[in-house]
């Protein structure tokens, strides 16, 4: 039996528990015999991961917006074509925490959504067939996120303020793209969200 | 008084001696008064130094042409923010060594040309004021560019055949933007070919 591939990614503000997710989901999934690739951006290519690097090494104010976002789209090009096309074309999942949402926030919030889109539509082209963003409460979020401090604080060093701000902004991307995206529900405990995850999934992969 | 800024790019094939000239003339100006910036791509930036060193370093198939042609477009943009735009801003002559039209040759050779115009149109969006294009017999230019084999042999590492279309689509892009471009016999002893190329900035000048 010859299965589809099927490209989904997880988004979310930081601490809402999609990494934990997407792992939990790519185990599940690998149990029940699919043939999983779990990846991340930016990055989840070797090529792509020297691109991180170069982005987030050194002073935040080192690369200009539109430098940055012209960066992270080289990355996304490169993990596409290694990682992610040759995975979906053999009829694996992809798992992949964050993806182009997460670009139309972050980049899109420094005034260069417009560009973010006509950059996407020349260079990119595709989307996940399910982008799971987990909701979650911004101060429980923001708790959970500064609990884990890493070397790569400029993706965390956020306020409340701006974490809310965040929220309401991942919640407009899921209306905007209302037919990909599926909300969860993530202020409960992580089994009853990975439970809600994997009947979402299932429902797509059947 | 002051004076208007100018953005001067040399192009042409290797070895057709773009980068002594580029030189010479920068010394020309200097030696006139004026304040001359040279540069060149890709490049030109500390940053933009650094993605020419990820995208160079390696395999020469370890990046796509799409995602090289993001690459360099990321180190354009970066060059252009931190070191053309504001030697313009501030009266200065910028002189660089290739820009977009080197783009267009070599990824526009890669079938990416309507690629590399839009990606231009949407995240670049300037042209030199005046490009100077070394037009040099290819046979005698792939001699002189085989004797300098460097570390960056990817940029060099091209037949007669190869060398000969390059010149004829150089040409063609000169033709293309005949109100910048200007053409220039490299086919001279190098003192004659700069005596041309003052005598052209000096009408542009003044």
């Amino acid at each position: 039996m010859s299965q589809a591939g099927l490209f989904i990614s997880f988004e979310g503000i930081d601490g809402s528990g999609k990494s934990t997710q997407a792992r939990a989901l790519s185990e599940h999934l690998r149990d029940t015999g699919r043939e999983v690739i779990l990846t991340r951006e930016p990055g989840g290519s070797p090529g792509a991961e020297e691109i991180r690097a170069l982005v987030l090494q050194g002073e935040p104010d080192r690369w200009s917006a539109e430098t940055e976002l012209l960066l992270f789209t080289a990355a996304r090009r490169d993990h596409l074509e290694r990682v992610v096309w040759p995975a979906l074309e053999a009829g694996k999942v992809v798992i992949c925490d964050r993806f182009a949402d997460s670009t139309r926030m972050y980049q899109g919030r420094a005034g260069l959504r417009a560009k973010v889109d006509a950059l996407h539509e020349l260079m990119i082209g595709v989307e996940p067939d399910l982008t799971l963003l987990i909701d979650m409460d911004p101060a429980q979020a923001l708790t959970r996120a500064k609990a884990r401090a890493t070397e790569e604080e400029r993706f965390e060093d956020f306020g409340l303020a701006l974490q809310q701000q965040m929220r309401a902004d991942f919640l407009a991307l899921a209306g905007e793209f209302d037919r990909r995206f599926c909300v969860i529900d993530g202020n409960r405990p992580p089994h009853d969200v990975a439970q809600d995850i994997r009947a979402t999934v299932k429902a797509r992969l059947t």
